[in-house]
């Protein structure tokens, strides 16, 4: 394997993201590369103050940054040197006489619309795919889920929800190794009649594709109830979700955290081990690095907040990915879908 | 106070909801009347099993019921002897000579679409008006926080979401008595540049309106944070984190309660009474009865799994809606607001 990564990239980069990649050496083979993109002074003075000299670290350079705030398809444009770029750059098929070797899979923490956006300018999308669209897998208390879009496409066509099913089908089967994957769409009400004219016409197309397990309409309230195993919805809707739950189960653990307290300071104290192990079985720091289903490589986004631990999560995440063949069964998935059903213009 | 209330809408309705409404006879001034809608048979037997009679119950017979899975405005025109079209009838200033006594509100646990359509068509929009939108009070850990709109109109345009920046800022202000509401519009980035185009022109909108304590984009992160009073969002999103705000609270509340009883079952018996002291403190079926903002008159959607003391505090909090001056505060601010923003043509 080697794998590009965006040291620059991440609220706590780079320092986590070197961290993560030192801490990674453990999970990779003698012959794996990391391939470090950022400036290489920063890279360097810190591989010297840990002490680390690793044949599977490389460097590649790359002059410039891409901040968390910066407006993305105008910083993948006006910012060519910086790591993001280089790093999708390193994944593609394109610019192989630019960088030495091309990288079988990219991982970031930075910029979500920026890596999108680079990631679909310089790997370019698999034949067919008309968006792509981040899967998510969620630790969602009774076992592991996939939301897909988790943030690259706010406003969707039908024809984008549609293969965001089939991409993340292939996902939780090749992946994850669910069989038969249970697909849902949300949306605010389980019956029929329900829903927008987008998500009707999305949920004819899901339905009408051989080889898709359509369950129905799902809403936010059987999200964490174990019904699905994949939920497809739009980027916006996606993204507040995610970042809700995360938001909620932090608030919720506090509160309860502090009414324990306030009743008794030692039941505090016997609670304490009770959540570490609730957060330990539902970490998403392990299922660090989403893929960026329908771009022709393995895209890999993290958690802006990712720490070492996700890093190192991702780099082994990234392995499975690669190895899995899951861009070869999406483009015949796809195109076997593209036979079979046609949507209407006005939807595609 | 004269209140209409559907009893035959909602999960656990009539029971339930006749239950609450002998509950709320409790908290009830001896002028108040609750007005029964829905089959008189059923009315009168549940009222003899429980024996009571009294003169502030009456009774408004309809003959047909709208099912929580019909379509909407279908089912509105389908069925004019439904129990949710005849509550509207009787809280509306039209039809007053069709039913004995107007009524200053109404109330239904039913179909919350067909609530929406019906209370359009009949208590009809408040002079400036767009779309009506549904403004749910959040216990949300840290404070009480309005939601707007909670699934009234799932793709509201700009202007849409602007006027719901100012009818639940006079909520908070009217009914909740927070002075000078913090508003913010839910978004996917915090950053000013994140955003589709609709979502920019409903902040630059609310931005320029003179009265609104606007604090910018919130993200799904923080929104039990208690950073914000007000968050507005479309219909689909409000209705989808609320709907998993709930399904993630009751999962992950059952997966602690788990964990502890594998550890130790009696730590278990510790722990449940701190539960139920934090579900006291941030019980939703307290702010029971989410006001419909912007159609003449007061119209109340409850929760529709609502419960007998659900239905008995949304009976308290219509007091406290109809003695607000709410409606007269928001016709004021947005006939102020109308003179002093221009909406574009495109957005309206």
């Amino acid at each position: 394997m080697r794998l590009a990564i965006d040291v620059m990239g991440g609220d706590h980069a780079p320092d986590a993201i070197l961290k993560g990649c030192v801490e990674a050496l453990q999970v990779i083979s003698p012959d794996d590369r990391l391939v470090l993109v950022g400036k290489r002074r920063v890279i360097e003075e810190y591989l010297d103050d840990v002490g680390v000299r690793d044949p599977r670290l490389e460097t590649l350079h790359a002059d410039d940054v891409i901040e968390m705030g910066d407006e993305p398809a105008k910083a993948v444009r006006g910012k060519p040197e910086s790591s993001i770029v280089k790093m999708m750059l390193a994944g593609s098929a394109k610019y192989e006489s630019l960088v030495p070797q091309r990288c079988d899979a990219v991982l970031s923490a930075g910029n979500t619309g920026a890596c999108v956006s680079a990631s679909i300018m310089h790997m370019k999308r698999l034949p067919g795919v008309h968006r792509p669209g981040i899967a998510v897998t969620i630790p969602a208390l009774t076992g592991n889920l996939v939301l897909c879009d988790a943030g690259a496409n706010p406003e969707p066509k039908p024809t984008h929800l549609w293969q965001y099913a089939i991409m993340s089908s292939c996902l939780a089967e090749k992946c994850l190794g669910i069989a038969n994957p249970r697909v849902a769409l949300m949306n605010i009400g389980s019956e029929d009649s329900k829903g927008s004219a987008e998500i009707k016409a999305a949920r004819d197309l899901i339905r009408a594709t051989p080889g898709i397990n359509y369950i129905g309409y799902i809403e936010g309230r059987e999200f964490f109830e174990g019904v699905a195993d994949v939920v497809i919805t739009d980027g916006f809707v996606g993204n507040t979700l995610l970042k809700m739950a995360e938001g909620l189960a932090k608030s919720l653990f506090k509160a309860i955290a502090q009414e324990i307290f306030e009743t008794d300071p030692h039941l505090a104290m016997q609670f304490e081990p009770v959540v570490k192990r609730i957060y330990a079985k539902n970490d998403y720091h392990e299922h660090g690095g989403a893929p960026l289903l329908g771009v022709n490589g393995i895209c890999l986004i993290a958690h802006g907040s990712s720490e070492a631990r996700t890093i190192k999560a991702a780099v082994r995440n990234a392995k499975r990915y690669i190895e899995s063949g899951l861009n070869d069964e999406i483009v015949a998935r796809l195109d076997a879908a593209e036979r079979v059903v046609q949507p209407q213009r006005e939807y595609a």
